[in-house]
């Protein structure tokens, strides 16, 4: 069976950008590409920014990452749903991997360069991160794997480590191609610029307390030539309106539009209704949330129950790598010395 | 407990180089420190340096170094010898240091500026090589290390990585410090200079063909002044004589300087007494090497069980390793959740 593997960041504070441009799609990629659907929450990963990583919020934030999206329909019955480091082959594989990349390469990656650049002090895990980051793929002989244009430098990286693999040690990995979702939209973040990022601070986060929410939408930016209510509006130029489309029907969002231009509505009615639709779109995930907070141990059977599946197909990997490259293995030599 | 780790290479070819600076200490080594004894051999390393790496050959290396040490006294069940590939645990924790590492440190490292100056493209692996070794170290929090002078700086990179572990994580792992054998003779090559070495060809094996060995020793360089059985020599710069006080008692050894210096007996037929007098010295060895060869599953079972011990170790640190950075534990949580 064919297999896909998408990477999940271990926060909680999953915003509506990560949610209609990622997560809405993880919950039909499996089914849709027809491939076996794992999502692994890189924990290991998250070790390598210093600016990001706190120890003493790790485990809560792996485990919130866990939840959010079980709540937003990722269902751990139906598709493997762990933790990276649960499954710690992925960290024996990458050692393969580091002996087989160049060194020069791995300092060539754009991210690394800009994010070195930030540093007064480079951890070698900022440098190694794509090494890992192949093993995460390749453990499970993924074919597909779904990345933002961010990433399609390192899984350019992974198919060549693939590559060099077959080439010295047979035939054993696939080459992983990028799945750019071509229904995935590029959330704007709530000051209009192009896109909602935790890093900019302009989010709206999926699990937001409604009060919370309702203040950011009512501060969204307006067309700045509509002052007063009787002034015709521009809904281009109107930020509610970018993100009206994601939650309201189609007619309501013409209807609207065009109430806007000809100064039938005020802004803030707008976004009333935005709230409104907003609300009501992410109710059933508010609710699930809440639930699985009430009991947390459905989402850690999940976790379990999915690292042991993810182990086992690791595992399988491992052993078929360890006798490629020629580890001595008690079991394989004490029947060929029966032999 | 404390625990002394020592490295052996992967390589059946064990020379009497190797046997006297280093595996003769072995056996002794825990007692005499009064600490439990790990003996690691590090297939994984074997895999950084692309010159000595061959993967036809590294099981049947592997397994003849396990053969050749316990033929040379190494107890397994007195110590824990096991290969670290078993142990997939030092390849976790290899990923843990290697974000506490910086980049920097790494390409300071002197052996692997000489190693990398050889080679055009130049793997990753040798790179992060030392944090490996780290690794192998500090998950069995051992505080002593046999090394070579070749190996301190690395040694001071294990001390500084379990410094900034407890630094950052709180007080986990001791600071390795390298045990320099006073008594670690230095051998010299068959060629008379300064150093017995695999790279520069100038050995005499451990198990080697007695035939082989008597050539090597028969060519073994003489003091140039003797020409004649007739002149009278200088025992010094006749290279039989740097050898022959490792296998012959101390007064031979004066009688035959002597007899040498007043041309009593020619350096034909001291070579034939240090061949002699070498293979008495190695002949248990050779012995129990041939019966290891024909019982292979005593080295097997010696190394499962040796991997069965050093896992235990092993995964009680990374238990520790993962709760302190932080890492989702499902037990944990669970216990947390029921309280």
């Amino acid at each position: 069976m064919k297999r896909v593997l998408s990477g999940i960041q271990p926060t909680g504070e999953i915003h509506i950008g990560n949610w209609l441009g990622a997560i809405v799609n993880y919950v039909e990629l499996g089914r849709k590409l027809g491939r076996e659907a794992l999502y692994c929450i890189v924990d290991y990963h998250a070790m390598t920014n210093p600016l990001a990583y706190e120890k003493e919020l790790l485990a809560q934030r792996t485990f919130e990452a866990a939840l959010v999206n079980i709540a937003a329909g990722l269902d751990p019955e139906k598709v493997t749903l762990f933790v990276q480091s649960h499954v710690p082959e992925h960290t024996e594989l990458s050692w393969v991997f580091t002996n087989i990349t160049p060194v020069g390469d791995l300092q060539r990656m754009t991210q690394y360069k800009d994010k070195a650049a930030k540093l007064e002090s480079v951890g070698a895990g900022l440098l190694m991160y794509p090494v890992l980051q192949a093993a995460d793929i390749l453990i499970y002989k993924a074919d597909t794997v779904p990345v933002g244009e961010d990433q399609i430098q390192h899984l350019e990286l992974s198919r060549e480590i693939a590559r060099r693999f077959n080439t010295l040690f047979g035939e054993t990995f696939p080459e992983p191609t990028a799945y750019l979702n071509p229904d995935a939209p590029r959330v704007p973040g709530i000051d209009g610029k192009a896109k909602m990022s935790k890093s900019t601070g302009n989010t709206i986060g999926l699990l937001e307390d409604p009060q919370s929410v309702w203040e950011k939408i009512r501060l969204l930016p307006d067309d700045p030539a509509r002052i007063r209510l009787a002034d015709p509006g521009d809904p281009e130029r109107s930020v509610v309106f970018k993100f009206l489309p994601y939650f309201a029907p189609k007619e309501m969002v013409e209807v609207l539009k065009e109430e806007h231009r000809r100064a039938g509505i005020g802004t803030l009615a707008i976004k009333q209704i935005l709230f409104d639709q907003y609300m009501k779109a992410t109710r059933p995930i508010r609710e699930r949330a809440e639930w699985l907070r009430q009991n947390p141990e459905y989402v850690l059977d999940g976790l379990e129950d999915g690292a042991r599946r993810a182990r086992q197909i690791a595992q399988a990997t491992m052993q078929e790598v360890r006798e490629k490259i020629g580890l001595l293995r008690l079991e394989a030599k004490r029947q060929r010395d029966r032999v």
